[in-house]
């Protein structure tokens, strides 16, 4: 946990992936984000991956370092606690992050007249509020399809979801970016950040589109040939697999270089009437003649003697390992001080990351866990809505509210 | 473009995805952003694909609505102009966006005896400053060993480099957070965000790691099952593949109504003593027994007849499609006010994104096209650094700055 954001008062009402994802970044990085959720949990509580116990592994990882308050949505009398929280008062505060749907009970509408310069995020589906997800968008751009082994045509779904990654994070900046017009001007706004939107755009700005237009179909699927450059998975010869990329003039010489290959490469070039080093695209148009060179280069030699040679010639590559190997790699996770044993709402201690980011200028805060449902009820309802003691028991004995002890 | 972050003054030294889509994102809320590239273009200025004249539809697409200016970035006095514009003097400026090494001419370090409040976000490979790029570096998380058909061990990668894309939308947010934190305590910051330590956190965050601390190996490989609820990919009648997903209960049982599933998935549920409805996780667990009924309930009904009753009937479902018919679908390309036609530097007109959000309250303001390279040498020369025109002339004299035209 970092302090730049510290102060900011972030009210989120969210399920799934992207809108937590938005408030997580926001209170690593020092905001404090409070969680709603009706009593019981939300749609994504119970969310694989479980403990034995029966908590999600899920939810106490994209939820690290919020407070929970636990609400009767389903009332009039709920909502309307949580439509107070949404318009929280403060300089600081009447930032509101959620994917509840735009027409609701938590529409902008509603909102503003609470509180007339409230920023609100809100991640939807499809731009016109249809019920969209990460993988139903994802099948209509087309990726599936271009995913995947050539001789293969079945579709391939990522397993990361992507959008909804991406949706996260430009939620997070779209807030903070609002959050800094609305200190200049006074003036809030609704920032409605569709997986639709981001994804057709994204496609876009990374040229799937133009190149679609120009060709009339989209980009062949090509299995893990990296587009318009020299890359692919290869075989060692103890049967390791491994990355190897070299878009740029130096990434192509290094790999060169640490394969034996420069001469046979140089001779291939000659026959060809072609020069490699300078332009990754005659590398890609030819990567049928080049493809076996590496090949035999790779079956002769061992991972073993490969890694060390990669990582002192500089070369751009990777072991395709899985993710229990990855836990014992001291560059992702054994030794990386992003990690902390935490103890987590599940019972079960295990490393969780902080900020993804890294300021050396400053010093990296504990590692907080995600809250218990409902741990911090009675707290948000005092500080946050000013309610008395008397207040908050009256919305317990009314089951409108619900404290960590499910009550 | 939005106006959210108008006044703000960015200078981007970078290439490729992650720091490009930074300056992207800020571009389109308002911010000028100035990109400083080598005299001829970065590493990443022809990479395809290509239009036919050569120019690069991934650059133009990544660099929309920012300047450019062309530097030789091989020379001390070349190395020298581009350290001034990351510490571009005014309130609103000192913001540096890059992916150049941490301990080269452009370390925090060097800038920061420029400008002692500098805000830069630096894109890194590996934490330890090592080459890594997407592809590499996702081998090592394990995600493509569980991507990709169950009945095939070959690892899949994912075409869409999306750990670039999750560390471009988070160094935005990073930015204009530590731009926040700025304009209160008067400190500025380096923010270091390695691919490796996005990627790490994220499988994280989404529970993959605890998972697989807690099974002692990462989660199987199931082709396009979603794990732990109901999804997967269908064939209808005419040979279509559609996706269908169903998390909450209310899709779960949408799903049904509209496939005509209710009775059959009702004596399923007595037959194993389970309720569906209310848990995903059940779903998932006796998804071979689930699986028949659907793949019958699909294979007995065209796309044509499918798709009006699952939008009727409000299912979350997805019609796999490659992207030239994504380009004609009215919600994604077709009638999507996310887009305008743009004249680009290629020369060619297509349709390209603004923001990629949408604020209700704002007007869009026109999709900027990218620079030619070097478009706005003397203007940054002139405005940011305010060099006098004989200054300027002497620049290019000696081969240090080149314009529009490549001189």
């Amino acid at each position: 946990m970092y302090d730049l954001l510290k102060g900011l008062r972030v009210v989120e009402g969210s399920a799934f992936v992207a809108a937590p994802t938005c408030g997580l970044y926001l209170a690593q990085f020092g905001a404090e984000v409070i969680r709603f959720d009706n009593i019981g949990g939300g749609p994504d509580f119970r969310r694989w991956p479980l403990a034995d116990n029966g908590s999600s592994l899920y939810w106490e990882g994209l939820n690290k370092g919020k407070k929970s308050i636990a609400i009767d949505l389903t009332r009039p009398a709920g909502r309307e606690v949580a439509q107070r929280l949404a318009a929280a008062p403060g300089d600081d505060a009447g930032l509101f992050v959620t994917n509840f749907p735009v027409d609701g009970f938590l529409s902008y509408e509603v909102l503003k007249a609470l509180r007339p310069d409230l920023v609100c995020v809100r991640v939807m589906g499809w731009a016109d509020g249809s019920q969209g997800m990460d993988y139903t968008i994802n099948s209509a751009l087309g990726l599936p399809l271009m995913t995947g082994p050539a001789d293969d045509p079945r579709p391939v779904n990522h397993v990361l979801a992507a959008w909804d990654l991406l949706t996260g994070a430009y939620c997070a900046f779209g807030l903070v970016s609002a959050l800094l017009a609305r200190t200049r001007t006074g003036q809030g706004r609704e920032i409605r950040a569709p997986l639709s939107d981001i994804g057709a755009a994204t496609m876009a700005n990374l040229g799937f589109t133009a190149e679609t237009l120009m060709t009339g179909r989209q980009r062949q699927r090509m299995g893990n040939d990296i587009f318009g450059a020299f890359g692919r998975d290869f075989a060692t010869r103890d049967g390791r697999t491994l990355m190897l990329l070299a878009i740029t003039p130096k990434q192509w010489s290094k790999a060169l270089e640490a394969l034996g290959l420069t001469s046979e490469v140089a001779a291939l070039e000659a026959e060809l009437g072609v020069t490699f080093a300078t332009d990754e695209g005659l590398r890609f148009t030819h990567r049928a003649r080049l493809y076996p060179l590496f090949e035999r280069a790779f079956a002769q030699r061992t991972a073993a003697e490969l890694a060390p040679a990669f990582d002192a010639g500089g070369v751009t590559w990777g072991a395709y390992q899985p993710l229990e190997a990855a836990l014992e790699d001291p560059r992702l996770y054994k030794d990386n001080p992003v990690f902390e044993d935490v103890s987590h709402p599940s019972g079960l201690n295990y490393p969780a990351p902080g900020a993804m980011a890294t300021i050396p200028q400053d010093r990296r805060g504990q590692v907080k866990p995600a809250p218990r449902l409902g741990q911090h009820t009675d707290e948000v309802l005092a500080e946050v809505l000013g309610m008395s003691a008397a207040e908050i028991g009256r919305l317990h004995d009314a089951g409108l509210v619900a404290g960590g002890d499910g009550r």
